[in-house]
């Protein structure tokens, strides 16, 4: 059976690796690599390399590339898309995994932890239903949404509330008074935009970990322009941009 | 003045500590403990030793305990309770603080990650607000709930899915309806029992990452009873238990 690791490395610090998942990283032989084509790639290339070349020094394996297929919009024929774009998934993994050795293992690595907002292990879950032989490990890494708590110095959840982890596409349809201790993923378009005009609070974080982490907090009312004007500027300068933020009631 | 770090040390397992949490216990000259009496302290203890020989193993460190005062409970006088019970902690934390000398870095550790359920940086802002010079830094850890899903090999989203985090006494005011994806702590009492009727999933663990590690997952319907009877005869062997868990709708 092929072994393979799923890999948390941490959200853009190297220094946020975990002594299992340098182990790990050190049993592996082949690395498998699948992107997105687009603004980010580079640098999350670049991070990776970092990763590896603080994790592996000798550089004791072999890299393997795919290019992701692009996942279907909304529309008419929604769920078809989607059936497609797995499918395309599963056959560039099951490609990629014949790179693998009969006594070699693999490993893919993920920013911050696999379990949170990445397709690996769905996709290696739907590999395994359909009689592909593997034997897969999942190694946790530290997460963007607490480096973001991290930097800001603050709790995740107050004495005796709920967190909510959401996607900014979720946000947008939700009610103002519904709100009240939420941590938002997948933005990078100024959401909480829509929430200016409530009392809650923003604590918001772009490329954590990394050199050119930018961190504001405050009234929503009063920080949301500019936290929405270094969005605008960051790309601009940058090429790309990745953020998270907590919005809490006072 | 004065310097600590806050520094979060995984659920249960040493290999979850990143690069950066050794390093800044490595630069550590006085950690403090403030415990709760009671069960699992010994456990507790134990693994912070565990983990404090791995990072620093020359032992260049001095400790400093201190009891917890007790939560008050809920009832007549709760709000009064709560400003004693917090005073008292800011009293313990100014006690132990003066151990360290002038030019001297403190160290508290938090296992999993110190933005989740864990008091130590409201005490240290309580105290900063207070007047109380103090230079505090977050290290991230690995927390609970990620050794949960790691080893259950399951994301803690679904695509395009909220995730809750919520306390045993929250969830037990929750109604069925309202639970899609829902993860849980500070139980130990099987609160998922009020919800056997359902079509629920359950993954839970107990010991997370420890060597009496414990993992469960199902149907609720055909495991509830299991889980809740491996909780009581795992608190008899062990003395203490901890879980924590994942309810989904399928
Ligand atoms: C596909 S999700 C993956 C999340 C990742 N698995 C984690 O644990 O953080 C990508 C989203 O994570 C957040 N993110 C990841 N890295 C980040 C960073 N360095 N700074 C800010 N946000 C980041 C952003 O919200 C981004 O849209
Ligand atoms: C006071 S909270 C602290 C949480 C911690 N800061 C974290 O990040 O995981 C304690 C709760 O965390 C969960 N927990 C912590 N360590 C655990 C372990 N090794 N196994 C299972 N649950 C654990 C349990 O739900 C427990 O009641």
């Amino acid at each position: 059976m092929k072994k393979v690791y799923v890999i948390g490395i941490g959200a853009g610090d190297p220094s946020d690796l975990t002594l299992r998942a340098i182990e790990a990283m050190r049993a592996v032989d082949v690395f498998f690599f699948m992107d997105k084509d687009g603004a980010g790639k580079e640098n999350l290339i670049a991070f990776r390399q970092e990763v590896l070349t603080r994790a592996v020094p000798e550089a004791s394996y072999r890299s393997v590339h795919a290019t992701s297929p692009e996942r279907p919009k909304d529309g008419r024929d929604y769920e078809k898309g989607i059936d497609w774009w797995r499918g395309e998934r599963r056959r560039i993994f099951r490609e990629m995994l014949s790179e693998l050795g009969p006594e070699e293992t693999g490993g893919f690595l993920i920013i911050g932890d696999p379990a949170l907002y990445d397709g690996t292990t769905q996709i290696l879950h739907e590999l395994a239903a359909e009689g592909f032989e593997i034997d897969f490990e999942v190694v946790t890494g530290i997460t963007s949404l607490q480096t973001l708590a991290a930097r800001h110095r603050i709790p995740l959840n107050r004495i005796g509330e709920e967190i909510t982890v959401t996607t900014a596409r979720l946000l947008a349809e939700t009610e103002p008074e519904k709100i009240s201790n939420t941590l938002v993923m997948l933005d990078g378009r100024a959401t909480f935009l829509h929430f200016k005009e409530t009392d809650l609070y923003i604590y918001w974080g772009a490329y954590l970990g990394m050199e050119e982490e930018i961190l504001i907090a405050g009234p929503l009312k009063e920080k949301a322009d500019e936290i929405a004007e270094t969005i605008e500027t960051s790309r601009a300068r940058q090429g790309w941009i990745m953020d998270a933020y907590l919005l809490r009631r006072p």
